[in-house]
């Protein structure tokens, strides 16, 4: 916590980029913030930040600076704009090739960069349960934890600009999951009458939050290498999914966001593996 | 609990049969097991329940029989071996519609049924984590509660004998749409080195036992009818989910699971509906 008292630059006050500069201003930092369009940023300069015109002004004004924009693409074009940099912490959505592209630039213009991303929502970002990963210079890492630390939980992965932005890819890849199943359920209970929020509260939520701390065990199978059973096996699983894919249809609701993986179920069950654990469909999936 | 000192019968002593089996016996029932292969039940003999040759036989045994089998297939053409029926628990994975031909055929021969699904895993079954959920003979229901309630816990949905397996099977739809972005993630980071173990406890089940508790507000959305943002609108979600697929083939893992969602985000944005939340997407799901 050694820079309690350095000011901080948001880029870009969207929903993310205001919940940020709202917590460095809660914990009394002075803010600096900047905007493509201006006058979004109101209710922060309400709370005491500072809302400049120009990138420019707004990385010159401070050592160190979050940039949370829309994606890879407007962080580039935003950087351009700017002089010579300091420390410069992208936690925008955005590809590890482009966080090592971006990097290139901030140093090009004398900055150091940390790059990653934050799972949390505006609601959660700063509390213990979000957390921040990310990586890049080592020195800025160990400068700024202090700052990076008001983000809620953090974790430094390494020095390679796109390690943090390859790990994000990879948990968001597991999310986007979660909710192309949570689009089935709800799409398949509209029917019957209901509201999505009880179906949700009542049944659905209650059984993911159980299935998700499977997902250890699971991994243990793909980790072991053979997929020995813990749960259930592939013939299982198969005639279950092949009875949801049905039923689904029965009740008129689109099927698209499950059928890819009744073709992994039925390719390891064309090769034989039907009594072995369903985790093996990771093998039709994985670079070879 | 009127029905603490009833004898029970399991048919199937699978994986899910014998924990259900163990837990029967675990409080002090007398349990009769009939398996379509016999001899696979040797565990549960020696802990004390009584394995019989015919379906028939197990039956009769016994006022209250749990069908826990592959599917509703083999659950019918067990259930034809049997003679007169007392009340018939079919907890095995199946669609609405086997559901309420199974009930006729189990009322032909006399007796009470019940259809439903489990939320849990053999590990887990009989746990308060666990629900089982059913519906069908309200008189059956209310009888024999205390076994259902040895199951851990339970939700009796009604008298129609398809509207337990309907739930099921869109509860499951969810669950298999979290494993799908399970399998993704894994494959993703399979290539960085480091197991899939690690990378699931330290960032994957982190972000998701949040994610889960998001589903309830994003239910509200859908339920609101015009889909307001509580945390990300469409155009963000599309962008990074475009980036998590370019970034996967680059790590040259298969996108296949992830594929359709990106069409029903792009599907969205192409009739104007980025700045809505992207849970919007139920709309190209759902029945018309
Ligand atoms: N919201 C979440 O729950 C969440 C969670 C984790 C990560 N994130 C990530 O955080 C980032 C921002 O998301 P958000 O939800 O805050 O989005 P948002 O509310 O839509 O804000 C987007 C921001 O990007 C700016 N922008 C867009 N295109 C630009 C360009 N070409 N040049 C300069 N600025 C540009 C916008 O400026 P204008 O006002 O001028 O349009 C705005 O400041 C995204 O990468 C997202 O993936 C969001
Ligand atoms: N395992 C879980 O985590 C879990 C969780 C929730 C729900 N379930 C559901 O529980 C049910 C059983 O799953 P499980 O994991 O216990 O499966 P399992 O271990 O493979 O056991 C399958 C059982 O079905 C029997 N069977 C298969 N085909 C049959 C037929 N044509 N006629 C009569 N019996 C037949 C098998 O007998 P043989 O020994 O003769 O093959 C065995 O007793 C499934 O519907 C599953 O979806 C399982």
């Amino acid at each position: 916590m050694t820079d309690t008292k350095t000011s901080v630059t948001v880029l870009g006050t969207g929903r993310m980029g205001s919940a940020i500069a709202r917590l460095y201003l809660a914990a009394g930092h002075t803010v600096t913030v900047w905007n493509r369009t201006p006058g979004k940023a109101a209710e922060l300069v309400e709370a005491g930040a500072v809302e400049v015109g120009t990138v420019a002004d707004a990385v010159a004004a401070n050592a160190f600076t979050v940039v949370v924009l829309f994606n890879g693409d407007a962080v580039r074009a935003t950087i351009e704009q700017a002089g010579s940099l300091g420390t410069v912490l992208n936690l925008s959505t955005g590809r590890p090739d482009e966080a090592r592209d971006i990097a290139a630039l901030v140093e090009g213009r004398g900055g150091r960069y940390l790059d990653g991303g934050m799972f949390g929502v505006p609601q959660t970002i700063g509390s213990k349960d979000s957390l921040t990963i990310y990586s890049g210079s080592p020195d800025a890492h160990e400068e700024h934890r202090g700052l990076l630390e008001l983000l809620g939980g953090t974790l430094y992965l390494g020095a390679d600009h796109g390690l943090g932005s390859l790990n994000d890819m990879a948990v968001l890849g597991g999310m986007y999951g979660l909710f192309a199943g949570f689009f089935q359920s709800v799409a398949m209970v509209a029917t019957e009458g209901g509201t999505a929020t009880e179906f949700t509260e009542r049944l659905l939520l209650p059984w993911l939050r159980e299935t998700v701390e499977l997902l250890p065990t699971l991994a243990a199978e793909i980790d072991a290498g053979d997929y020995p059973v813990s749960f259930s096996d592939l013939d299982v699983n198969r005639t279950g999914l092949a009875n949801i894919v049905r039923t689904s249809r029965e009740q008129g609701a689109d099927t698209r966001l499950l059928d890819p993986l009744t073709e992994l179920f039925d390719a390891q069950a064309a090769k034989g593996f039907g009594a072995a654990s369903f985790t093996r469909v990771v093998e039709e999936l994985r670079a070879r």
